[in-house]
């Protein structure tokens, strides 16, 4: 089994930290590759971000053509249908992921993001997934994406903003928004006594569900069929389907 | 790890159908416990039937107390709700895994189950769980639960009703609809092209994913906590919590 | 007309409590059957209780037979569904009956119960129900259902909550969230100046007005005929309806 | 008990069948005061028809001020947020009430109206008070108001009509959508051998309950207060509150 | 182009107020008609006036039958769609208009009315239009509706409460509950430094779109059609559509 | 007045039948600049497709920053978001501006686009915008959005699936789901003898409205200010806003 993890952000240090929550929960016998977009925005915190973020999603994608499943590791879940267009194997957002994971937990979880300007990307996913009576709250704990792994005082800011959404909220368990707090679900759990859910792991644990059901996205209805090949023009050119896609650089870990 | 799959009716031959499919997911390691119900109805088709199957399910739980997850594998999920206060372990039902594990396989899912007069039930839990966009229709094969083992033309009947399904709701993948269809969705899936997903292969994949990030039913709200000790008395007298809940028979498989 | 209260608990007190209120508004006429559950829980304070005292109010249901109509007065509706099948007059619960009544009497309700830990379950009913839009809130009084009638500041502390949840969630009427407040629902109206709905005069209400009306279950879709005969096991072994129910003890007020 | 039920058109016929089905389900003990509509449409058949009609509907409530429950027996249920403002007593709508009762009979129910260009209409009803799940369908037999008591196959169409809504939904009962087939509900239900719910008996049996158990629309959040005094001009000069709102002639049947 | 503008209360002053906001943004060569009410409530504060507004908004439509649009200027849209059955052009509402341009003006909106008594009708018609998600808040002002031009605090209160409400709700931008605001959008949106709409301006820059594509209500469906002629009576004789709708006075500004 | 529509697609053909359907009902004195994407592929017909079409969007803003409005010319509104943060002025997505003009013109439309395999993308708008209840039907033509200029059978096509859509859905109006069917609204509209919306010409409208209210997009709540400055990598090193992004080729027609 083969899952291909890919952080639509261009920044290395932050897929070594998914790739590591990812090993931690994969089946043995799984090989994990973690895979960092070759194009685009160093980090996601805004519609702009993420919009930018896809080509280098469906580059990695395409640059990884074998795997049994793809986990995309931002909150926002960047270009998750049109990946799901492109690829052969089942995909998934963290996300939704981990919204699908904390439901069965309890009555309601508390989502707890980077900033809050990204809070309204969360809401519109929690209404897309079908979550709107489970997700009781999102909550920002302002810290950026790229300082999470660099400020000294991350895990103690996270914690408190946990404990407050779980308060606030009434909920039975929270959802870290974003892939960099992928390290931090089960410290965060043990401090706030409740369960935390990285989108990560449960992205693996989902997709090793999905291989070992020999699972696929379905192409029933038309919609997820491989897209029609056509031009594509200027410096997007190379993502015309038609006369074969090229890979461009993507480093794996 | 230990799952313990619970078949909440009473019949051995379909706890063994529904083993069988559950260690055929179960990552390497993982111990599957198959325990048949020790009360109520013979097989589960109306609202009688799985109200009177809970006892048995609950009573299952209190006999294994030491899972590292529970799965209700009759598609209508009898007590769960119960089942996540009592267990200190996280219950899933299998109406529930199946939708969450079909929702990201495409724009929707069609659930296929025996008797229609269990589409109802069917429908609430869509509802509850969240998932009424993405479940575009629930169909019965009409096979009572029971004749599904012994029927010779079940496996014909079923695969016409799943490419039926498919085709009036436009759906992508196709959830059976009772744990007695375990067996039969990869060959259902091969025979109408797409995916279908059986809720007890996808109970135990989710169960693992929680197990292997640690996961439990989280309490904070107060809902899913102990319920309070009390009396107990007449044909359910065994139940009261206070002085310790005797267990009854049950099957191992 | 012959109405049968059922007291889903074993709590002969409780159940003298809500025949007075049924009787209270019964139309001249009418014979009110009081009848407290055989088995199960003494109170009613968790999934687990509630899902335990469904035996004992189908039980109460096959012991009378030949009612115009059956109220199940716990307000987690315990088993409504199934006592639909295997009534052939009307069910109601004294949560649907009393959301029922309380909707057209303004803007929005709120609802006052015993333990927080409860709430769930009745925004579960409320959302099933339909009554999302009017339902403005539900609040604990944190009163445990048995001390409900022992305790001398029970009235005071219900009015408190009655009063403090008007103002917070700006309804227009309060709906008490259990049978065991039925005695005092007059009196809260007076305290608060607004509506105050007891499920159990709301439910002999509606039974009264369907009763008056000829009204029964409809059967048309199938989902509520009569269940299949089959074989019950074990201590609900009894409960088979194909040989007939043999009925349990069951007392009458 | 006195209970006023209004006939929002100016057809006296029908305002003599609306009082017949009232009178039919009264308790006894109750009186009934059936009362034709002063002013506007001698039918109401289209948006612009009801909302005519909702000036002798308030007309009718100031000329009745002492009743114990008001009903609007028009199927639009037109005007009754202002009514419940202008009167003392609960306001029920037909279709209000008829969809209250109706609801807990079963999975679903079908609405069967007049005409077609009143289904609009109906619709928006049911979302408002929240039926929207239980509602499958709104049909309309094509028969206008005035002719459903002259025609002679009213009674022939109309079983027709409700028993393919019944198949067509897959519903368990029938709400009837005007309040001039009121004198049909029991025989179209021992046709199509389901229960068919007529809205002034549902009413009066709500309002019967209602009054019984001492309720009154809710004024806490002051939406439902008496409106605020002020000039009214021209042909309605007359309904303003401040000097007291003049009663002109009303039909007492 | 020509627009008619109804003022659906009997003020004039509010009139000019209308009929100013809307000329500031009508197109260059559309003429603007303002209308004042020829019947009933001096001003808009409850159901009850509301009801009672529209006999005059329909009287209005009637008197100018050959306009491009209709505007009704009352936030509470008096008689939409009766104004839709009887008109040949389109009729849309204030809180219909505005609620359209404030939602692609950022993730929600607040609205902010004159009585709190108001909020209810405001919380109908938005969930009515689809704008549940959008529309983050209801808040009022307590000025009532004929002060608005004559206290000489109104700015500064209304101003108060937006920059209120757009805190509390975290919304992007401001609906003003009440055409005798619309002349203080620009200036409350000067002083809050976010967007404030005011639907007399909306509802005529919506028109103009309209008039410019040649749209008008569509009459497919049936429901939408012109209203069947039939005898009205009383002071509402008039109205009656079969013998021609006799126009009474209406004041032109 | 400045209104820049961007054709999100490279095909220039297509950005002159928007810009002529633009041009038609913009006011007078209002310039339209038509903007051909400068980059991505030639038409949109899939979610990679649109998801590779949005740089071309943002960069078509980039380089037109002093307009008074933006319209997105593709019915899946691709990057609407992520523009409202680029852009100082007001942006519309062309499917959004549709179904805003449509909801107000019936009790509901139906859309009818180019290729089923869209329908999923405007399932999703549709719920996002808030058109859930007014949407009654999405249909396709087949016909490829690239063909639509070129075959001698668009318009019979359309038209044909335009007034099967109309009977099948019960609805009102149509609204054309494809920017290369602009110049066919009217056309559509005389042939089916109901209102066809085409949202380029609804964008125009609405955005003029806009415009001459002064209304930009509201950054209250954080989501949509300027997005955060970052580095940006690969072939999307230019998008990059911290040192200025500098534009492409945009053709203006």
């Amino acid at each position: 089994m083969k899952l291909v993890v890919i952080n639509p952000n261009t920044t290395d240090e932050m897929t070594a930290v998914i790739a590591t929550a990812a090993r931690s929960v994969a089946p043995s016998g799984a090989e994990v590759v973690a895979v960092t977009s070759s194009m685009g925005p160093a980090s996601i915190e805004s519609h702009y971000d993420e919009a930018l973020a896809v080509p280098g999603v469906l580059d990695a994608i395409a640059a990884h053509p074998d795997a049994d499943g793809y986990l995309l590791a931002c909150f926002g879940d960047p270009g998750l249908d049109a990946a799901r267009e492109l690829a052969a194997a089942p995909v998934l957002g963290i996300a939704e992921a981990a919204m699908h994971l904390a439901a069965p937990l309890g009555r309601g979880f508390s989502v707890v993001t980077t900033l809050s300007r990204t809070i309204g990307r969360a809401h519109d996913l929690v209404g897309h997934y079908g979550f709107g009576r489970q997700c009781l709250g999102i909550h920002a704990c302002e810290i950026p994406v790229l300082e999470l792994e660099s400020r000294p005082d991350t895990a103690d800011v996270l914690a408190k903003a946990c404990a407050e959404a779980l308060v606030a909220d009434g909920s039975d368990a929270i959802v870290l928004g974003c892939a960099g707090m992928a390290d931090l679900a089960r410290r965060m759990s043990a401090e706030i006594g409740a369960p935390v859910i990285d989108g990560v792991a449960a992205g693996v644990g989902m997709l090793a569900a999905m291989a070992a059901m020999g699972l696929r996205t379905g192409t029933s209805s038309g919609e997820f069929a491989r897209p029609p090949a056509k031009t594509y023009s200027g410096v997007l050119g190379g993502f015309g389907l038609g006369g074969g896609m090229p890979s461009r650089s993507s480093d794996q870990h």
